[in-house]
Order: structure tokens, then sequence, then C-alpha cells
């Protein structure tokens, strides 16, 4: 490609309302164009990465037997209906738009629905079975907020891959089939060794862990914990953890009611009563779909995880109990309530972070009083069991392991789910199997965003004057640089391209009349691994100038050389 | 591709409501999959041909100098409102959307707007054109009627392309170049010898024709003229055209007003006044955006072209005028417009056909009333011009060569557009010159509709055993039957296979467990170009048994001879 022949100019100025490194970097290339918040027009450079990035996905996707395909955009609400995703209480980033006539189709933002939908065409025997599917295509989801560049987009580019097994044992050995061909990607696009396998929460429809693949990155905006020395790593919405234990007090102090009115956070309440934040309680009244009322309390300092409440109860419908009930059961107002004297009908969850106390304060469940002091079976019976049910925080530790977490942030590049039966029952896919008998078909969901990618490995592999990109990624391997425009330079320069586009080789020819450092300054910012400059001197020193983009000096070297370094 | 692993089938049944023919053969070669009317999903097969022909779209508009960019589906109206395209009342056929906050989105019918929106970005300079700039997406249109298979989606893949130019000359070059790559392009797929440039409307801001490229079709939406023995041909809403001579009566009759209620049609009323169609007449009372009022006559049998009346009047904005204008103009009730006795202020403007006549009809402008054997000069003075304002029709001929036209049935595969500045300087998109001032961009748009040839071509390239790719659209070149499944033939099948897989010929291998029919029918309506088999019986022989798509016979052939086939 010729700059002078190209649309496409760097940039010094970006987007006043644009705050995410990884679009500032690309517009300023010249890579993309926003259109308005998550929202980015791709040029010829940033689609030939994005092209470079699904032809990775695609392969590796292949490699396990993948079948590309390609689903709508427009989506029917009948088939989403049916597993009920189609209301916007249940969904809530739907855009939806409609027919002339008035019947509402969505715009699709996940295809769990219809690749099922489609495959009722084509699936019916165990014979048929097992098969992954996938598609690399633009999904579109309507974020309150879209700041994070192509990290987070309103509409961004996707693969997302599904599994189809006879059984759950065949699903599993599916998932880690697919999991191997992940890991393969983030090799191939070189953040293979920041990037792990993350435990996540696995929907409201399963018991088990969902998998994420988390990039380790300061920009990241999820939390990860890891045991250290190993590769298990939680993300912070489902981290098992043990508090850190607290001393006991030798002597079991009086119980006592303190009044202590519109107190807010634990922290100011400690100060107030003049304890450590760990003696605090924070019970919070939830309820059930089926009505139990439940009162979770975990230690001060901690919040209640209700990923892992739901878990403890069984059940998916968990909520926050309206205000009535929180006052009909506590028998007072909002914001004190305790573990004592409750009525029988709430059933009592309490975190392991709570267990081992003396003296400890809990809500008195009486408006305006906080109770002190109170003290395991001598003032309230010691539970039975106490579970986790806390968000993890720094200096937890893992249960099982006993070790404290490390945690860091980071960026998630893809996640695995395993889906059960719930689409392909609720759509009525099912098999026939050997002996003639229906059975359900047990589905896994396999996402990578493209795009996002892009974005990451754009701001991943950079330094301060520009992009850097990996040979596998970038949107070419040369950037040839012609200086002046002698007769005998231009020859010489044009020969040198040619050869480079005859080998197959991408290159950026800077035939551009323009200065040395702005070319050289172009060549950075784009972020081309290999940078070679022609001008009359090299010529007369029969030599051309060579710099690898993470290079810090050019060094002049033969044609031959040259050519050697591409191979 | 292994057939016992992938996913697809063919399918005895098309959905109910499916009436295209090219759908039905997609859908039951296991190509498409419909997800509502307009709305296809493509499996790995159709994919694979949509890709084939996107390929070549692609190496066409690059050989021409084209840069491929990705636009966006989200579209902000703020761009299009400066167009004046966003009101429902002016472009009816968008989707709309709206944000979280409200805010309303479009979703991409079309990409004038955005790209010179992003081209604002990067152009400024004389130096940075002339440019060409070209996407490949699926596009929106929000159509009240989508049942004609892949050839009018809902939703569907496009290729649109756009130029900009420093002056209507380079235009204009740029304008041939591209009309010589969708040349190029037609030839590739194989339509080149049925496909021609025709002249179609320029649409309402251009006194310019716009060029079709149309594939002779019996299923074709459109009718062509043409001259004939030569490549000129008009689309019917723009062909020029003189009508048929009528003989002219050697003596005048005398004027006469004729009572006759309630009749509609010409027809019925040359059969009420017993005179032939060509000597009754229909004028029609428009309005201008500007006020003005004109009677637009044609000679029975024809209708009033509005896209001719147009030009001719010079104005974009002309409608039918409303009933009060007309009682008024015409001092009657609606259906006696005549040409005779209108208020100064109506111009007349009459269509070429009504020129040479004699003792001919007009309405009365009284109501109930006709006015018969009318004479230019006697009763009404000639009109110093005619023109040519009406729908050309069958018998018509080419007023510059003076034949008779032919008429053909056409699908549009693709259009190019003149677009002048209306784009650009709407969206405050300039270039400055040489000398430093400020110059419009001269644009223009390419488009052809990806999906809608893959419908087209799936049905022209058809027989009564299913489709009949040729080898450059074809998802596969070999159809490899394997019939038993002896050792000694899955050893043989495997190992062609293998061999055509690393050659890199794809190859659709059918190893499933099912009758030398079934297999043989598949291989038809999937129209893989050849067909192996491999049996104990052609293994006995030391032949495979090879059959061309479009042969009626197979034949035994050695290994060597098969692939020198494919070479």
């Amino acid at each position: 490609m010729r700059l002078s022949q190209s649309f496409i100019k760097t940039r010094k100025q970006v987007p006043s309302d644009e705050t995410a490194k990884n679009a500032k970097l690309l517009i300023q290339a010249g890579f993309i164009h926003k259109e308005m918040a998550g929202v980015y027009s791709y040029t010829t450079l940033g689609l030939k990465v994005l092209e470079n990035i699904k032809q990775i996905v695609r392969e590796e996707m292949n490699s396990i037997g993948g079948q590309e395909v390609q689903m709508t955009v427009l989506q029917p609400k009948e088939i989403w209906e049916k597993t009920d995703r189609w209301d916007d209480s249940k969904v809530d980033n739907w855009f939806k738009t409609k027919l002339a006539n008035g019947t509402e189709l969505g715009v699709g933002l996940t295809h769990e629905e219809p690749i099922v939908d489609l495959l009722k065409d084509y699936l019916s025997s165990y014979k048929d079975l097992p098969i992954f599917v996938y598609q690399i295509q633009s999904k579109f989801r309507n974020e309150l907020r879209a700041k994070s560049g192509l990290l987070r987009g309103r509409e961004f580019i996707m693969k997302d891959m599904y599994s189809f097994a006879r059984s759950q044992k065949e699903h599993d050995e599916l998932y880690e089939q697919a999991a191997k061909a992940y890991s393969r990607v983030y090799d191939r696009l070189g953040i293979g060794k920041v990037t792990y396998r993350v435990k996540a929460d696995g929907g409201i429809f399963t018991d088990k862990y969902s998998d994420e693949y988390q990039t380790i990155s300061p920009i990241g905006e999820d939390t990860l914990f890891n045991v250290p020395g190993t590769d298990k790593f939680f993300n912070e919405e489902v981290a098992p953890s043990n508090a850190p234990q607290i001393s006991v007090d030798k002597k079991k102090l009086p119980i006592e009611d303190v009044e202590g009115k519109g107190i807010v956070g634990v922290e100011a309440l400690a100060k107030f009563l003049n304890i450590p934040v760990e003696k605090t309680t924070k019970t919070m009244i939830y309820q059930t779909d089926s009505g139990e009322i439940i009162a979770a309390a975990v230690r001060g300092g901690y919040e209640v995880n209700e990923i892992k409440l739901r878990k403890v109860i069984g059940t998916k419908g968990v909520k926050l109990a309206d205000e009535a009930t929180v006052k009909r059961v506590t028998k007072a107002e909002i914001g004190y309530a305790g573990l004592l004297n409750l009525p029988k009908e709430v059933r009592l969850i309490v975190d392991e972070s709570c267990s081992n106390r003396t003296n400890f304060e809990t809500g008195a469940n009486k408006t305006n009083f906080h109770t002190i002091n109170v003290n395991w079976d001598r003032d309230i019976p010691m539970p039975k069991e106490f579970y986790d049910i806390k968000v993890a925080k720094l200096g937890d530790s893992d249960p099982e392991s006993g070790k404290v977490y490390e945690t860091k942030r980071a960026v998630e590049v893809g996640n695995i789910f395993p889906l059960e039966s719930k689409y392909s029952d609720a759509l009525n896919l099912y098999y026939i199997d050997e002996s003639g008998k229906r059975q359900s078909i047990v589905m896994g969901c396999y996402g990578i965003g493209v795009s996002r990618l892009a974005g990451l490995l754009a701001e991943y592999f950079s330094d301060d004057k520009g992009l850097v990109w990996p040979e596998n990624i970038a949107p070419a391997q040369v950037y040839l640089v012609r200086l002046g425009d002698s007769g005998t330079t231009v020859k010489y320069a044009d020969r040198i391209y040619k050869k480079l586009v005859n080998k197959g080789i991408e290159t950026i020819y800077d035939d551009r009349d323009m200065r040395p450092g702005e070319k050289f300054a172009d060549a950075d910012l784009m972020g081309i691994p290999h940078r070679v400059v022609i001008s009359d001197k090299t010529i007369q020193a029969d030599k051309i100038e060579y710099k690898r983009r993470s290079d810090r000096e050019a060094k002049l070297m033969n044609e031959e050389e040259f050519f050697q370094i591409l191979k």
C-alpha cells in the first residue's frame, strides 16, 4: 500500500470524549474512527488487524472441528420468549427495532437461541452429535456506559461458538477441547503468558463455574484472585475465601444494647462503638422466589456475595427483601437488622468470617440500637454450619490450600460457559439415542471478543511512541520509507517495494512528500514491525537502513540481510 | 469436510412460506436457513459461497485502488439529518433503534453519510484525492415485502464503494474505471454474457442517469428496453421512447362534447366513444414544489412517467395535484381533465405520442363530458414542443436510432451512481486546491449485492436436480462418495480425501452410512462441480468413477486422469 494513494493519515488530535488509551492509540495511528461511544469504524489498517485476529481464532476453532456459519443480526422475538430472554426486565441490554408492520425484532446480542433454532432443521439422531458450530460476527449490546474504547463496545465483533453433546461427560470433553483451543489462540496472539483461565460465575441456571480467559493488565475491569505459585485463578465474583482470623477475647463481656441513630457504614459504627471493624456484623435480609426470608450475615468490612448466597440457598431467584418485609421481620427501621431475636421463619446464613468471634456487634433488630458484646451460644445459638457468602478481598485465603491470595487486575478476553440443557430443552431440540429414546442435548458456549482483543493488543503492545504490533497481528510487516524524490531513490525504493509485494510481504510504502521525522514518527505510531529507509545516502553506501519497531537504533545492512530477517 | 462430522444435511422440506426458487434450492441443499422473510442464516456451505463471491468482488475493487474499510451498523442520526435522509417520510425503509438513554439510532441501510463523515478526519488537500473506499457488510432495509429469497433481503450482504474526485471530469474517469471493474466481476461470476449495463434513474438530485447492471432472467423484477443488435439498454423507468405512429384521418370532423359519466379507463372510454384507444388522451394534473401547475398529457394506452416529467420540468419536487387544485383548474370533478380551456396558469406538457393525431379525444374539463374530434391548431394551439414523458412500452422505438425496442426481464445485480456533491457539501467535506481555494468533492457510489448474487447464481446455475455451481463459486470442488465401508474402500477413499486436502482442493467427503442413491442425489443437490465415487468395484477395476455435475453419465478413469481434470 502506497501511503500517497491511501486516505489514511495519522492524527494529532483524538475526539475530546475519547478517554480509553486503546482507542486513542488506534485513532492516532489511523486504524479506527469513532462513530459514537462504543461504536467504531475500521480503516484499511484496522480491518487488517481484525482479519489477522479472526484468522487465528478461525484456525483454532477449525482445529477442533468447529463449523463456521453466519447467523443474522435481526432476531424474531418468538425464540427468545421461549427461553425468557426477550423481555427488557430479563435482559437489559437489547437493542430492539420493528418491522414496517410493527412486529418487534431484536438486534442480535448473542446467538444461543438462533443456533438452537437453526439446528432443529439438521440434528435429530445421536449420529449427528457431537458438534461445534461457530460464527464471527458483529454483536450489539445496549450498554449504559461505553468508555473503554474497543474493550466495551455497543457494536463489536465476536467469535461465538456453541457445542452440542449427547451427555454431560461428552460435553465435558468438548469443553476441555475448546479450552485448549482458547489457550492456543492467546499463545498465538502473544499474550499466552499473561492470560489465565479463571473460574467465574456460571450464571443463574447452573451450579457450575464458567471459565473466563483473563489477561493481566492494569486497565482491567476485573479483579482476579490467584493462589500464589499456582495457575488457580478465580474472578472476584466467585473466589471462595476465608477471612483472616481475628484475635479472640479471653473474657466474655456483658451483652448490651447501645443507642446509635443514623450511623452509616461499619467504619463509622466501629468508631462510634470504639471496637474494631472486624467485630461489627453486616446483616442483610433477602427474599427468595419461593418466599423464604434469609438473614445473611458477614463480618464488618465484607459485602454479601449474592452469587455465593444463591448457591448456598440452591435457588436462582434471590433478591434483597423489600422495606416492608425487613421492617416486619426485624421489627425495626432499615439499618438495624441483626442476628438476635429474629422470627423463626427467617433462615440465618452466616459467613465463616463471623465464626470465631467473641464480644461482637450486631444490629439489635430495634430501631436506632446496636447490640454489643454478643457471644455465640451464650447469647445466640452457634449456627450448625458457617458458609462462605462474602465477596473475597485482599488478605483472604484460598480455603482449599490455605494460601493467602494475590490479586491482579485483568481484562476478560474470552469466556466459556456450560449451558447444560437450558436452551436446547426450551427450544425443543433433542436427539434420539441408540435405543430410540429422546434425550436432552448438553450445550456449551464459547466467546472471544475479536474487536476487544484488537483493543487489548493495541494497548498491551505499545510504548510512548505508539503501537508495537507483533508480526502476526500487524496490518503490514514492513514500513518502507523513501527519503527524497531523486530519480535514483525513487527507482530503488520502487524496486524494493515491488520485491516485497511479489514475495507476498504486506508493506506500507511511505512515498509521500514529507519530512523524514514525520515519516519515522508515523512508522512508530502505526507500529509496523520492520522499518526500512531508502535515501540517496543509503544507496551511495549500497545499503539499506533497517530498524525493528522495538529497537532503539537503526542500522545499515545489505538488501540480502534485510530479506533474510523477514524470512 | 467429512459429511459424517458436519451438521449439514440436505432437506426434503422447505418452509411453507418460502416461495422464491433461489431460497428453496439453497435451503434444500443445506446452504441457508430462513430466520424470517428476507432474513437468512448461512451454513458452512452457504458461507463459502458468499466468501467466494466476496473475494472476487474484493479483488476487482482492489484492482482499481479500492481501499477496504468497515463501517458500523449503528448510525447516529445527526449526520443523516444533514442530508435530510433521517426522517421516515424521506427514507421509508429505515430500521431504527434506541440507546438506553433514549437517543435514536439508525440501523445502517447504506453508508454515504458515514463514509463522508469518516473521511473528514483524513481528507483535506487536493493531494489526498482521488480515492475509492469500499466495504463489504450487512445492510438492513425495512422492506414491506420480502418474498424473493436472497434477491430482496431485509438483512443482506452488500459491497458498497464510494469515490471521491476533485472535479466532474475526474469523477467521470473513476466512474468508468469502476464500471469496468464491475464488468470483470460479472465475467468472473460466469454471468458476464447475460449481464448488461443499463441506464437508469439517477435520482432526484441529478440530471444524469445512473447505471444498473442487470442480469437477464425470467425471475427479474425489472424490465429492460434494448435497442436490438446493440448493447444499449434502458431500465423501463427511464427508457426514452417514441410511440408507434398512428394513421392520420384525411378529414377533420366537427368537434363535439359527448356526455359519458363514470367511465373508468381509456379502454372503456374508447369503446364507449367507438374510437381507437390511440385517439384518447390521458391528462394528469401535477403540482411542483414551487407551486406551478402542470397538465401532462399522453396518448391513451400510455402512463405518465414522473421521472421523465421531472427532468422536463427541471425540478425535483413534482407530485400529482390534490383534488381541490384539479377541480379548480379544470372546473370539473376528477376524471374529466383535458387539454381544452385550461387557465393560463397551467403549463401544458404534451407527450410526442399525441403529436401526429387528428380527430382525437380529450377530457372536456367539464364534469361527465369528453370532447371528441379535437384537432391541433383548429381547436387548440399546437404546442411549440412535444416531449417524451411517457412510460415506454413494448412497440415503442428508441428515438436516437429509430429502432423498435426489444424488452427483457432482468435482475439488478449492481448499480453505480453519480452523486455529484450532494453528500460531501451537506456534510461539509471539501478539499483545498493547488491555489488554496476550497472546492467541492464530486462523489460516486457503487453497490453490489453479494447475497443477492448468491441467490441469483443459485437459480441461474441450477437444473431439475439442484444447484450447478461454477468452480469459482462452489463451496467445494469435489464431492467424494464412498460406497460401502469395507476396510479397503475406507482406506482408499480416506487416501484420496487426504490427497485432495493436501493439494488444497476443497472436498466434501461423503463418508456417511447411506444408500448410494441418496449420496448421488445430495451431490447433485449441492451442485459440487466434480463427483468421484470409490467403491469395492472401482477399486477392483483400479479406477475411480468420475462425473462432472453438468454431465449426464459417469465414467471410469485412473486416479491420475482425475487429478489432471482438477488442475
